[in-house]
């Protein structure tokens, strides 16, 4: 079996400006990196705005486990499929997604650009530096960073209490060591001080979430002046924008904030663009690439990041609600394999037929489902991402189970068989939104108090009881309500549950939300509300995937996934 | 007058593929980055391995003042006026540079792309992020940081000694506070152990230096390996193969290394690639440039960092030594006011004529030609690079001192004029390589010990008496000399002196040379010598060029210089 990388540099690429002709692009509208790599450049965006709006399909997952789900290669193969159903209609797909990180690209994953035969190409540059818009995010970040030191050395004239600091400095890398570093610092007279601080992998930083939901360069730059990096010593707001950060940090992010273009391995168009994380942030790839292939497609296909408990509820919640995007139909993706491990199957039992497992893993996927049609009115088909060890007997179940609840399941093979493995999804997807639409809605109004959505959020989606905040988090309420009521709240708590419980599999319920502290992304626009312990700087493994990255003789990278 | 920005903003550019038609390249071998930027491929370098040698022109100056010698602009205005000479003989001349770093930028420079109407262009992308390569060489340094301490973290089979270690991480930035850090870290088993560390800027990483020296892709990847990031235990040298660090490192470096393709705003080409310091470093452009640049033109201009005791001895004694680079010609840039501060005048009265005062300071200037003709056995001509408060009699008088030196002294106003200010220049260096070649040598043999080496420079470059080494640095030299006495020297002192103390103008005699440290630089393959405090993180001014950088309404940068 070949590898992710034997696929993908065994596969022909076409120039990205042929692949781009298909969405009547010319060379004019395209900033090209190499021959198969471009941005979309800011005036192609300025002219688009006319045209009108493609429809929006949101592909989204059960609560992750080890065995795998696969949303972005469904989030291909789905548009490659549907490129191949639309071939006779003229019309057409794209695909919408994240970059990758070069953190878990080197230490666990090594590589986010879908696998098998639902790949975005060329794989190793979006997999290392693509553009350099991660690199782009890091230096503004720490630009604001080395200018809040440098006010402080040079007499501090806006009397900024260092232990009040929040910003932390970020690195594009799984660095364990970073987390917690202290400054050794003097000021200009020569005494020291020290000042606790870290860093963050880049996609943790704001900056990150600004500039992926800045409508605009202004509105990039208005965010980024908006950021509030620490307090005075009396307490008061220090924003960005008080050490005239915010014009630099923009520079350095013009270039960057213009989209990517590449493409699938059938030649699919592909916006590759930001990438934030889905705890502390709102996990989906820019609004400006989202919005600009809504305007060169009639179909784009995006992903929300891990299950639909965050990922899609922030993808809707914050990013839907700001920009008035609207997914025309969901697709929650789920494999045989991950629901019988939420059925209690340990993880080395997985490739063994057991249906009363998967039964029982399906009370997870039934409360996704739920979730997508009750709170959010939306359209929802079941994605089941076919592995070889599936049995007959379990896919049968499976589809029986979704039937119970109301959706189609539908098998897809597009990780073997690229676009012509999920024709059937395609088909549907298409159905679905052919038929009149439900009422698609918010889960809660901006008027709502932050603690209540924090209450709507836990007890609607995650089936939680109640929410308790701790002391810290009870201060920090008080204080947020005040100015910041009127933000939605993300939550950052594990993935691998719909609890802060990361053992607790399936649909857990009557569990309580515990909210260890809450934070303000003034610039983003939100509040972040800190269930249990985040980790915003991951360590690389024992073995680190780096081990066997590297150039070979012919001066082909190897060793990505 | 317009500011540098506004120059280059109004300039017309030509298609980067139209520029590089003149030195017989086609789209093939162009990586675009868009319209203006490209890289030349890997392939490109490769064919052109069989086209003979253009001439060597190495651009240095006198020791830096606050006056400004203008360095690179004399770079620049050299080759377009080069190219203006050459129009109707069919031969062409391209400029051969280092790339800015983002520090600097931010910091008090505002940009190192040339000045006036001797500019390399687009201006803002070269001096903001460019193509990458100085985030992948910072992406590579912290890779190999954050491997070391996460294999101490898991159990440190290596035996790697914590305290022992000198591979620090680097960003491009000017963040003072991150020169020196503790790490908080924790083992595996949680308890607690901090580790002293910092951050350099990314120009003084040896990855940088490794990264401008190699002449291949493998050579690159022996180097990083060869990297010596601490000791063992038992004092034995872990180096970065030990920890498999050298292959990704490489696949991080492979798209930087192909060498980036420019204009000035004369259309003349230019390859602006990799640019290590030029104190713990060597200070030039990389080997892969200047060899490709030599393949593709007749004459290339190339300058060597600071003053030419420091930029051009280690350009001879380290980049030549290693490559079998010649220069066929040196171009010593001077001007009247910085000469006039090495005679003893106050900065602020610069503006007025002081022949006395001039002629004392050409001590400095007489000196540097002296290195050059009589220790490198170089053809020099000094570049006056004219400035408005010149006046006539200061220029007659430094002409005819320059003559009784033996050389030439041709005043030049590319700065104002473009190349058509540097004709003259021009015509003087076309005359020189015609000339019977002068036999270009060495200041030391490899087999010479390195504390022999050190004193030949101190004494014959620098006019020192003689070197004192701290007991830290005998102890080293004693270690040093077993395994790496046939290494280059290169010394890190001040570049504001011959000596190192920056405050001895002119031409010092009878000094001491004492050299604090010395650092194995194993991949690079030179041993540095550190005389006095070297910076290797600068700071950030108090009024950060930054605050006046942004993007107007038009969505064009401002407030770079």
């Amino acid at each position: 079996m070949k590898s992710d990388i034997e696929i993908a540099q065994a596969a022909a690429l076409k120039p990205i400006l042929q692949v781009s002709s298909k969405l009547d692009l010319n060379s004019d509208d395209l900033i090209p990196y190499g021959q198969y790599i471009a941005k979309l450049s800011a005036a192609c965006i300025q002219k688009l705005q006319t045209q009108a709006d493609g429809q929006l399909i949101l592909v989204t997952a059960i609560s992750p486990t080890p065995a795998g789900e696969g949303k972005t290669t469904t989030t291909i193969g789905l548009a490659d499929a549907l490129n191949q159903v639309l071939a006779d209609k003229n019309q057409h797909a794209m695909v919408c997604m994240r970059e990758p990180s070069l953190g878990p690209v080197f230490g666990l994953k090594g590589g986010a650009t879908g696998g098998g035969y639902s790949q975005v190409v060329p794989m190793e540059d979006i997999n290392l530096h693509f553009t350099g818009d991660f690199h782009a995010i890091s230096s503004a970040n720490n630009l604001l960073a080395a200018l809040i030191d440098n006010h402080i050395y040079q007499g501090n004239a806006l009397d900024i209490n260092p232990a009040s600091i929040t910003w932390r400095r970020c690195m594009d890398m799984n660095d364990r060591a970073l987390r917690d570093i202290t400054l050794n610092s003097r000021n200009k007279a020569g005494s020291f001080f020290d000042r606790q601080t870290g860093f963050d992998i880049t996609v943790a930083s704001e900056v990150m979430a600004i500039f992926c939901l800045a409508t605009s360069l202004s509105d990039l730059q208005t965010r980024l002046g908006n950021i509030q990096i620490g307090l005075t010593s009396a307490n008061k707001p220090v924003l960005a924008s008080d050490l005239q950060a915010e014009g630099a940090m923009t520079a350095l992010l013009k270039n960057a904030f213009q989209p990517n273009v590449v493409q699938t391995l059938e030649h699919t168009a592909a916006l590759v663009h930001g990438g934030p994380f889905a705890n502390i942030a709102h996990g989906c790839n820019s609004v400006a690439a989202t919005k600009a292939a809504l305007k060169l497609a009639d179909f784009v296909v995006t992903e929300a990041g891990f299950g639909a408990d965050l990922g899609a509820e922030k993808f809707i919640d914050i990013k839907c609600r700001k920009t008035g995007l609207q997914p025309a139909a969901v697709v929650l993706v789920a494999t045989v394999r991950a629901l019988k491990y939420h059925g209690g199957v340990d993880i080395t039992s997985l490739n063994q037929e057991n249906l009363t497992a998967l039964k029982s893993g399906t009370a997870n996927l039934k409360k996704h489902i739920e979730n997508l049609q009750q709170h959010f009115g939306l359209k929802v088909v079941v994605a089941i991402n076919h592995f070889l060890s599936d049995t007959e007997a379990e896919i049968a179940l499976l589809s029986t189970v979704a039937a119970s609840f109301g959706v189609k399941a539908i098998v897809c093979k597009h990780w073997a068989n690229g676009g012509a493995g999920a024709i059937d999804l395609a088909h549907e997807v298409i159905r679905m939104t052919e038929q009149p639409t439900k009422s698609f809605k918010l889960l809660y109004p901006d008027e709502m108090p932050l603690l209540e959505k924090i209450e709507t959020i836990a007890q609607k989606i995650y089936g939680a009881s109640h929410v308790e905040l701790s002391l810290e988090a009870q201060t920090a309420l008080a204080k947020l309500e005040k100015n910041y009521s009127h933000y939605p709240v993300c939550i950052a708590k594990t993935q691998y549950s719909f609890s802060s419980d990361p053992t607790l599999r399936g649909a857990p319920t009557a569990h309580v939300l515990k909210v260890r502290q809450l934070r303000l992304s003034r610039g983003a626009e939100f509040i972040v509300a800190i269930c249990g312990d985040i980790m915003t700087m991951p360590g690389l493994p024992k073995q680190p995937v780096s081990e066997r990255i590297g150039v070979n003789q012919a001066g082909s990278i190897v060793g990505l996934n």
